[in-house]
């Protein structure tokens, strides 16, 4: 155990695309935790765009500010407690930050299980299999044998959504960047087709990929992306939003995709934003659900586990690039 | 009754703003309904933003195509029956274009009671009334005490969902050209605020008559408005997208509403489309409520009616630069 705490700090916000040097290692001494809070060993911290998000200002959280430790999701091991019901040794996971040890208010921590190897409880036991989970079934509701395209397909949660439609029947496309993810989307995880954005034409590619028109659109990207897909949407369509990953590194985009809302009055679509906990109350359910299907082998988990708390400014930094396969993580 | 039987023709589809001469008169012989068919005379012609919508291109109807009578919905009087059910002197309301004379097969057609006034069969009782109804009650969903925002507020659609809104116990702001209309809004219909687009900005203004949010838009026109309410929206918010006048009467715009999808992810938004026959099964109620609240009092009908057949393209025209207060039609 090392005696000081090693802090990433996001010493100022990004202006345009995400750099190494918005962000600097501190070390502090390890804090005590008061009265209703515990104090965590951070075993491994998720990565997700949407901590790139939470820099340009509020979401559905506050927004992270300069000089302070670079908020982040985590599966933590607590070493001390002061609040009743969590032990040494508890595994949970929360926002603990960037960083060795956090001390965190026991409210905001929910206690996860022990289970080999526990990288599932980030990948497809965690917010990537819930957000794929909920934003699909609950949101996109598709129907066997309907045509589901997901974008930013080879990420952690665009490759559970593909896997998640398969099992209930439906033609899948993906959207991936580079030949490589295409392949694999198709020979390892069972989708149809896929596209690949960086050597075709999305409109026309996806025109033929899904040539019955596009009944539920997952949509990971926003941007250039929305705006191909949403003239394929077949009547009473649905959009799962669910991240606008091409609006978070750089400038806000000057407008939105073409054709909203006009194409979505038409088409009588459904276009819904979501966080995987909106839907908390059916959490257990979802759980079941996916631990059947991994264990059938109808889910395969794929992770991207990069080495060391210093590396988890350019891990983001290329998670943004779309350099990850599957669910990328720090382990600490 | 005449003998010939007068036609608005498209003789060409508008490229820019709709214009008198993409219209021409023309005369020809009152057409023999055949087997199945019904001869209607017109009575009302119904005026309506999403006519120059269906110039445009397939919508959720085919595009109406050059040198052909102009489509609209009317409602008509049968004059001669091939059809069982339908006998001269029977109301109905169908698409039976711009002309003093239609045969339309009688499928097509609804079979409407003979009620004083008979306008009221387009404005309250027809599809302006229903599209309000389904549109803020189904798709809004509002509950009492929430902010309802609605586009266009001094046309057919929008009096009725600020009308209807104030019924379920809604704060309501209407957005409307023009200080009259604004007035009016408040004034007569019992709006609690309007925005005058025309004089003000409107995401300021907005802000000031919506000081906790918006968690209901109704959007009529898309654009420039659409993009002011997004961000005003209040998490879990909707947005019922009943049209996009804005995008109708020429060259489309070159991008949508800045923010989507981002803030509809990070609100949490439903944005929906829809046209008020996709609740056709829940007619009856909606017509019944719609008669009830009528004879309190408490909505009040605004019928903006025209005379002339031949007045029909201007009238269109006119409100498509909004320049109808209420419900508008043509009295053939």
């Amino acid at each position: 155990m090392t005696q000081t705490n090693r802090q990433i700090l996001l010493v100022e916000k990004p202006t345009g695309k995400l750099l190494p040097q918005n962000f600097k290692m501190a070390e502090a001494a390890i804090p005590e935790p008061k009265d209703g809070e515990v104090l965590l060993r951070v075993l491994y911290i998720s990565l997700d765009a949407a901590n790139r998000a939470w820099m340009q200002g509020a979401t559905y959280r506050a927004a992270v500010e300069a000089n302070t430790v670079m908020a982040g999701g985590a599966i933590a091991e607590v070493v001390k407690s002061n609040a009743p019901g969590f032990t040494p040794g508890d595994l949970v996971f929360g926002d603990t930050g960037w960083q060795d040890y956090a001390v965190v208010r026991a409210k905001h921590l929910v206690k996860v299980p022990r289970i080999d190897p526990i990288t599932n409880l980030l990948s497809v036991y965690g917010v990537a299999g819930l957000t794929a989970y909920f934003g699909l079934l609950n949101v996109g509701k598709p129907k066997a044998d309907e045509t589901v395209v997901v974008s930013a397909a080879a990420g952690s949660v665009g490759s559970f959504v593909g896997q998640i439609a398969k099992i209930k029947g439906c033609r899948v496309v993906g959207i991936a960047g580079g030949k490589e993810k295409c392949n694999w989307l198709v020979s390892e995880l069972g989708f149809d087709a896929a596209v690949d954005y960086k050597s075709e034409p999305v409109f026309k590619a996806l025109k033929a990929a899904a040539p019955n028109g596009i009944d539920v659109y997952f949509d990971n990207v926003g941007g250039d992306i929305f705006e191909a897909c949403l003239p394929q949407m077949n009547q009473h369509g649905r959009i799962s939003c669910c991240g606008a990953v091409s609006a978070y590194d750089g400038t806000p985009p000057a407008h939105g995709p073409r054709g909203v809302p006009g194409l979505i009055v038409v088409k009588r679509l459904i276009v819904q934003g979501f966080i995987f906990t909106d839907f908390n109350d059916q959490r257990d359910a979802a759980m079941a659900d996916l631990q059947s299907w991994v264990k059938a082998g109808k889910i395969k988990v794929q992770e991207d586990i990069i080495n060391g708390l210093e590396n988890t400014p350019n891990a983001l930094i290329g998670l943004l690039a779309g350099e990850n396969r599957g669910k990328r993580m720090v382990k600490v």
